[in-house]
């Protein structure tokens, strides 16, 4: 059964727009290292940084149907999420549809399979994580789903979850838990600062967190090259 | 049978220049969703966008002499075309084989296999769509041929025919048909045109393209999120 | 058994400093094509060229602790390479990790693995040759060895040895070698230039390298286009 | 957080059994083409069927401590679903888990990783559906959990689940939906008992689903080959 | 356009009957190494060996529709040859799809795609190459053409042509090249037949080839193991 | 520079023999988890299980004399190991070359490319671990090197080195470790079967192996499932 889910309830656009200070590695860490797409969602130009609300889409292969349909539920901030039933490289999405999206105040595209008319969006600078770079054109028959969970480059994603892209991938944050993960993220980036700063002033990791005793305990040993210097 | 063949028929130059204005995407989509290169047919650097003619190679694996062979077959406007017989990442090609071709005024080099010396063919400017970035060498013992019916990237070039490449891949255009589809590229440019200025104003591709009774009659079901804003 | 190698022998620095005159291309080719690395090792941004000592890292699936004992072992010119013991793409190595070994003059990393903020070391020019980019973040329980031989994107490393990377990938020269391969580099370089220079004046290869009677008699055949121009 | 959850509820074992009659594909299609997991997911040898209630595991790349707690939650007629939090060939499961398993009248495992002891496994008849074969050996470290949602092989699975697998790969059935679908599979399979005989005895599925109006209503043209027989 | 070709020419049945004989490799061999599809290529069951006339189709990602159409075109000892228009790994083929063809004496299929129902498959003895096995469904909507051209796992295939496929893979015969290929393959198992002999009699390759002059002439050079026994 | 050393100390037959009795996974486990080739080092058949000492070779791409090279310097109890200098799936290994080393006494082949004659080398015995399987022939034109140091599927090997091989993979032990891996692995095995017992006999890993104070002292909680049974 086919369906499209409207106005589903969001993560606050005040949490979204908080989450844009802090990378995919900060928040992916501070949720317990989960919710991180797989390493093959890359972006299709560097240095965009991306965080907002999943709008999600189910696909069938080498069909962009659903995707004008969900353009119509997306909201200014929003991120659209699209995984194929199948595995499919076909270029999905390209400029006309970013121009859609983009006149929206949509902020970005994560999607496990193909995009084209890269060398348009990276004009426009309407960032896209995609498994793929494929020109190969769709067509638009078969029917698929809009804002129902989805998995997407191996992450769960339901509808309204909290989405932040980087050049690192993609992470996502259940609707729920943003604002107390983005607390925790706060916290980690603080509590780093501190630790950077000793290190570049040159102490050590083994020192600054206190590895030495339990790196012993485990048996490591050190020896010295017998034809060293 | 290892065989070079000479003084082929090529897609008009005046054609081959006409669709560098168009993108692999519109290229593609113009004659049909055919001819397109697989998706891990990748350039070297972003921003290059080429169109000329075909002059094709088919090379054993780790072997790149049949490319000393076929410079002398290359004229300016061409592009070099690259198979081997087998999958290899070999870096078959690199700066010395692009001084050379860019001395005949050929246009660029796709190859189905690896190519070396990125740091300076982005320097000199020479585009290359490669499955591969290798330094490996290659040794010159064995024949192969030139400007005989190859599959590269899973397409089939001959010798002769329109290849177009940029940010999204490349397509191969059959070089009787090259003007044909010239024309309607720059019909569907046009027509796109007209479409991505409506979406820009806001206006939905489910009513742009009139698709809301086709999805109703699908079957496709709206309904609002039980847990809704 | 698990164990830190301490004061191993390097590459004289005077003879790593020289290599980076060359590119990874020149050097595999000068050292009779071998000890190149797999060419899914790639750079995490482009332009850098470096080279140094190698200290090793044989290190668990998803467990980056023995990089932080490794940072101790590294000095001013030294680049890290870290394999794990089974394919892993986490995120094993970060910014507060590249801030570590930026102020210890550590050049770069090399990693048969995932790496993570991309963005920050970008930023501050810690260049990384990675087989995956990803934040998944590690454990530090178990451990592995610093400076013991090991093999990484599919070529041998010991400890000391010299590593050049550049676009193209990662080679290793084997430290007692290192002065050789120097030399020969140099001798290649010098040869190239005079090639490049013919090749740039419209030379071709097939005449440079004296390849036309041994193409004849292995047998290729030329014949002209039956429909040709 | 790391979690155990005990005596989750289960798809019924009656409804479970019933299944067995059933392939995946059949019961994919019969649940409108969803829950089907990769198609890397492999049987390590051929022939088996089974149908069972998923007990869910996540756990660390290179660490099979969980799977020895899961071991405790198995019940008869369960299937063990392993997925890592990052992908990773290593051989988590062997022989001596699955006696362990076996003893408890567990029917398989599905995990998203490597397996190993192939040999002993086929031997005693206990099926494994993996990504990979590896003998590559773990740690016992960290934790993860058990009987929470996981993503597997791109499927996701609630604890207690019907998982159904075969030659053809895993599919998984909602635990409520899993009566209902069991009516639905039964009914497809009626309905192609039928279908089947008629294309037996040479009838043309283009008349048994009537497809050849629409196809000429889509366009599809017949012609003779020129140089036919 | 899409069309189907009816009444190709094909390779005279006695000719590929002939074949049956020879395995893929002496073919490949036989025809100065060209033909062959890519080595994903593989079968559903070991020990299946088959040569027939190629009826060849190209179909869209995950839609069997034109496979319908092409078993009408089918005739008594083809081989089915399918290609979709992008990569997919859905499951295109089933045992009622087998059902059909083996009714009208076709001998297998190979397709660039999934396969499903391998344990029926396999009980019915219909052999199949394929790239992937996979139970996921397909739609019937978008139309492709039987009977033109195709590229399928890397090698150019037309419609007529012979196919032969064993444990090795698949190899393509032009089919006007058919006769004469059949002849050489036949001098090579003759020949073959007496280095067997030979070699199992203890000859060695080196002595039988002739070779240890030209390797000398490489600058080969044997030395003892400084080490040794 | 290419070399054939001869007469290389080989691991003793007696201790290879000794081997045989013990899997791949138990060996990998009895040297402290390494020495294991990548996963996608897999049996052409199942079921073979072999030990012997590693005659090496070094080989380039799509050229397979260096084989025919090493055959000569094989003895009965010998494993042949064969590594292409980048990476191949040509198919350089078939039936004829399997006679030579069969009437010479060897055990069986590994090499990270590609064989063919599957068929046949399952007929007679001969096993295979490879990567690829493939047809597609080789020429002979090149050298390499016969039983120096090669890296095979990710792992170093040095001539002489024991081979261990069965369905799980491929696994190196170094010559003058083998006397004491076998014992290792004879005590491992020893050990495994108490445990088995008690496995099969109900009792848990957990308590087996005395975890339960350990899983809580790492934080690991247990709840019941709130809608469970």
């Amino acid at each position: 059964m086919s369906v499209v889910v409207r106005n589903i309830p969001r993560v606050a656009s005040s949490v979204a727009d908080a989450f844009a200070a802090f990378g995919v590695a900060t928040v992916h860490e501070a949720q317990g290292r989960t919710g991180l797409m797989a390493s093959f969602m890359r972006p299709i130009y560097a240095g965009a940084r991306i965080a907002g609300a999943a709008v999600t889409v189910t696909i069938p292969p080498g069909d962009n149907w659903m995707i004008h349909v969900a353009v119509e539920q997306c909201r200014a901030g929003d991120i659209l999420v699209v995984s194929p039933t199948s595995p499919c490289d076909t270029g999905y999405f390209g400029e006309l549809l970013a121009s859609s999206l983009f006149s929206r105040g949509v902020r970005g595209l994560v999607i496990e399979a193909g995009v084209r008319d890269v060398r348009e969006l990276t004009a426009i600078g309407f960032p896209v994580w995609s498994r793929y770079v494929s020109a190969q054109g769709t067509v638009k028959e078969t029917l698929g789903s809009v804002n129902v969970p989805i998995v997407c480059g191996g992450a769960a994603v339901n509808p309204g979850d909290l989405i932040v892209a980087d050049d690192d991938g993609v992470c996502v944050v259940p609707r729920l838990q943003a604002q107390a993960i983005l607390e925790k993220s706060a916290a980690r980036e603080e509590k780093e600062a501190g630790v950077r700063a000793r290190l570049q002033a040159g102490e050590l990791g083994l020192d600054i967190y206190d590895m030495r005793a339990k790196l012993k305990a485990k048996g490591l040993k050190y020896i010295d090259a017998p034809d060293g210097e």
